[in-house]
């Protein structure tokens, strides 16, 4: 293994890398914090308490309830904004987002240095963020990285390291105090004067703030900035006033063509339509539907089709859904809409059917990251959900699986609820056996981001391969029809066909990023890709 | 003043008593606990950080989200019970409620000993605890005592002392840290197996859960007791079950005819129905009235007169009101439905009424008691109401209340929102001048549970106070036809008709119970009852 090398010894970057449980070559310092290398699934045990923000008092805010200040540049020198501290934003508002970097805009103008930027996930309208890191206003970006500031921190010009969370890794690790919250700034589509919020009305609507609910909770400062101002009470209070310290009123928050699509679009691609089918299939095969199945799916183009599928398989077998859970689209909503399922628990909204079924239907609510996806809570609801269909851009034959970088090694994606709904009954990734010309089953996955114990069937166009570990889904599909191979099978069909294995990524010697596991272990690194 | 003797000395129970800032004898230390005398209002700022419970993994809970366990025994069991620990429970069953009966029943036979029960209140129905305490189960209690509880605690027999704490200083107190919960028993009409669960449902329906909010949030281990399981999702849930440790399904957990009235009556009484008329009308002649106003008003035979008599005002004057706060009854229900309201925020359903509405009206919500009561928060809601309409036991000179004690200086009401809500705009008390033959408005109150400078008018059948703090209010009305008039003038009238001044109670040296101020600092003591 090319970086053995540094095992057990402090490289250049005054890292240490040994070898985690899954075998992968990871830092035991990140950002300057002492972490812990991934153990094995269900191994690491958390010790210690919660993290516990200031006491704050009444007496330091307005009796009216009135928290609105003239500017963000003022919001944020009142907040406190100053050198080394750690601000976050949230990606609600996806490549529409003009907050993020207006926040960086006035913090270089205020002649501020070594922000840690906290976001829920980038979009390439924040390629602005780069000069900041060029010029030290920024000195890393903790996040979900892709487009440009994925491929700035590839290229090894980040100067911490990247640190990858899953929707619910990010809510444990401001809850478990991994990282502290300076200042939240939460971009808010509908607010009152006293910081009540939500993400259901007006110009900016887009869905739930769900991701934004920790950063409330826990950050020592909370702005909220809207475009928005209705009279009190704001109401649902996605985001509560009470652990709001100002409030900032603009003309504009956000780009709305880019923040949510007016409508999702099914795949038109025959092998994806295929897959998304067999998938719908499994499910049934697998005798995985019953009266009050819960099931989740994302707003990928194979995802919204296996919606579509899955719809279709209820109806012809009579059975109604219990919770439809996941980042939510038309297409779940015409599910509810049809009486086929009870209720719809909404992490985020992907289309306007979903924002305007999650206003009007009383049984279309808003779900907190907490109840599906943190590790560290009394139970997740994921684990209850009876089947999770997930892309992901690349598996191997143990069934691990990558949904951050490309084979390439650069990165590409961010990790979402990804590795939070591996936790499902049954998890099915979908995946093409073969991309541009490339096998994407893999001897091994370029970056491991999902463990394959627990990931159970992976759809392909080719076939179905189902984990040897879920003895129970073998035998419950032995007299199915589908196209049931081995992983191994599939594997020597794609590499057949392009006439070669997959090619392993080139990378240099330094870890530009890390991926943490949902209990906050490291579970991979992600090296610097080779300079061209 | 008789107890100057004990200043700066500690005597015989431990203790040091010292003057606070309005005057008052307090001790520095309650319950083993150093505590802060009261220092004025707005004047004590907090420090430290929130209270932070144990991280917890979903490793340790049921991946099938099923946490039922067989009994309450085994559920006390398996959270650990033993000697000396604090449990919680909660007074949405009122009267009706029999599971904190059970818990120390239960605590007796496993010989545990030395308990704080930290109830959010107590009713008669809690008097079998009195042999817990005797027997030694039950150290004390920390929370509203009342009924045989009050008397038990007023006449010296408890062991340590009670600690009064307002709705919104019982959050406070969980939150800082004051009180670590370590087993929270919470009492749930709906649930599901993972523990979501909400007052709206099933025969023990008793509206919001908002006081077991805190507890949820803040103990270490939290058991849902329910007598009404659903399938996941419960919904809505008020209770998230991911702060849950188990779920415990009995066949009653109350009874329903105590939990909540069918209906609440208006007062018959001639002076009370007056008093609620000339409150109303003071808000309209002193100009609070206007579109959107806010108000708040409890639910008392008076407070219930008083919202008819504002429903009839706001009509006449074509009026509409924005949020209507409080413990909801269907007298403000009918309000929201004839369209005269935007809002009710409901914090506790005091009938049938109430609770149809919140199940079935959008814009009749659940209100957290940390919206608007917790002053250790970013601002309360409470402050941003025009005007709150309360009762009290009596009123001084100055404008000081007491709602916990008689004139005789025994405990028989609870604090309830009462202190947090002397935050609105305008607080208006209701009180008769005279009861039973004895003054109520005196040179000084009993015990101090109000600050004067916070009580706006006092409205009594021979006129309406207003503190003279309230120049503008006194402006405002000075073309009003209602009887305005000095609150010693009243006091003179009411002491004329009885020929007799208030009699001063007299009580031993013993402080039994403390009376905290919304900040967590100590308002006033409460004495131990000379015996008869």
């Amino acid at each position: 293994m090319k970086f053995g090398g540094f095992i057990g010894r402090i490289n250049m970057e005054g890292y240490k890398l040994v070898r985690n449980a899954a075998g992968r070559l990871v830092p035991t310092v990140v950002n300057g914090r002492k972490v812990v290398p991934f153990k094995g699934v269900n191994k690491y045990r958390p010790n210690g308490r919660k993290a516990s923000p200031p006491i704050p008092t009444c007496i330091d805010y307005p009796s009216d309830g009135n928290k609105i200040v003239g500017s963000l540049k003022e919001a944020l020198k009142l907040c406190g904004l100053s050198d080394g501290m750690t601000i976050s934003t949230h990606h609600h508002f996806r490549n529409g987002d003009i907050i993020a970097n207006k926040v960086f805009d006035i913090a270089a103008e205020l002649g501020v240095k070594n922000l840690r930027w906290f976001p829920s996930a980038v979009f390439p309208c924040h390629e602005p963020i780069i000069k900041h890191m060029e010029s030290g206003v920024v000195h890393h970006i903790e996040g979900s990285l892709n487009g440009p500031l994925g491929d700035y921190c590839s290229r090894g010009k980040m100067k911490g390291m990247g640190v990858l969370r899953s929707h619910g890794g990010r809510y444990r690790a401001i809850q478990d105090g991994d990282v502290h919250i300076d200042i939240a700034v939460l971009a808010a589509p509908t607010a009152d004067a006293f910081g009540n919020a939500n993400g259901l009305y007006g110009k900016s609507a887009c869905g739930p703030l769900s991701l934004a609910k920790p950063d409330s909770l826990y950050a020592d400062k909370v702005i909220v900035v809207t475009d928005n101002l209705v009279p009190f009470p704001c109401y649902p209070w996605e985001i509560v006033g009470n652990y709001v310290d100002c409030v900032v009123v603009m003309d504009k928050i956000g780009e709305p063509s880019k923040i949510v699509s007016g409508t999702t679009k099914i795949t038109g691609n025959p092998d994806k339509l295929k897959i998304a089918e067999m998938a719908a299939s499994f499910i049934r095969d697998a005798g995985l539907l019953h009266d009050g199945f819960n099931f989740q799916a994302g707003a990928g183009g194979t995802s919204l089709a296996f919606v579509n599928f899955l719809e279709k398989i209820m109806k012809e077998e009579g059975v109604r859904a219990r919770a439809m859970v996941g980042g939510i689209t038309g297409y779940v909503v015409k599910i509810l809409e049809e009486g086929l399922g009870d209720y719809i628990l909404d992490g985020q909204s992907f289309d306007l059917e979903a924002i305007r079924s999650l206003r009007e239907n009383a049984n279309h609510v808003t779900f907190d990251l907490l109840q599906c996806y943190n590790f560290h809570s009394k139970g997740n609801t994921t684990s209850m959900m009876d089947a999770i269909v997930l892309g992901a851009t690349e598996v191997d034959a143990n069934f691990n699986a990558n949904v951050v970088t490309h084979s390439d090694g650069r990165m590409l994606h961010g990790i979402g609820g990804w590795q939070n709904s591996l936790l499902a009954k049954c998890t099915i990734l979908t995946i093409p056996s073969v991309r541009r010309g490339m096998p994407m089953i893999r001897d091994e996955v370029t970056t491991l981001v999902g463990p394959g114990e627990l990931i159970d069937v992976v759809v392909t166009e080719r076939g179905i391969a189902i984990n040897p570990r879920r003895k129970d889904l073998i035998e419950a599909t032995s007299d199915s029809e589908l196209p049931i191979k081995t992983i191994e099978e599939i594997k020597k069909e794609a590499e057949d066909e392009c006439g070669r294995k997959a090619a392993e990524a080139e990378h240099g010697d330094k870890v530009v990023a890390v991926v943490e596991w949902i209990d906050g272990t490291i579970l991979d690194s992600i090296w610097e890709v080779k300079k061209a």
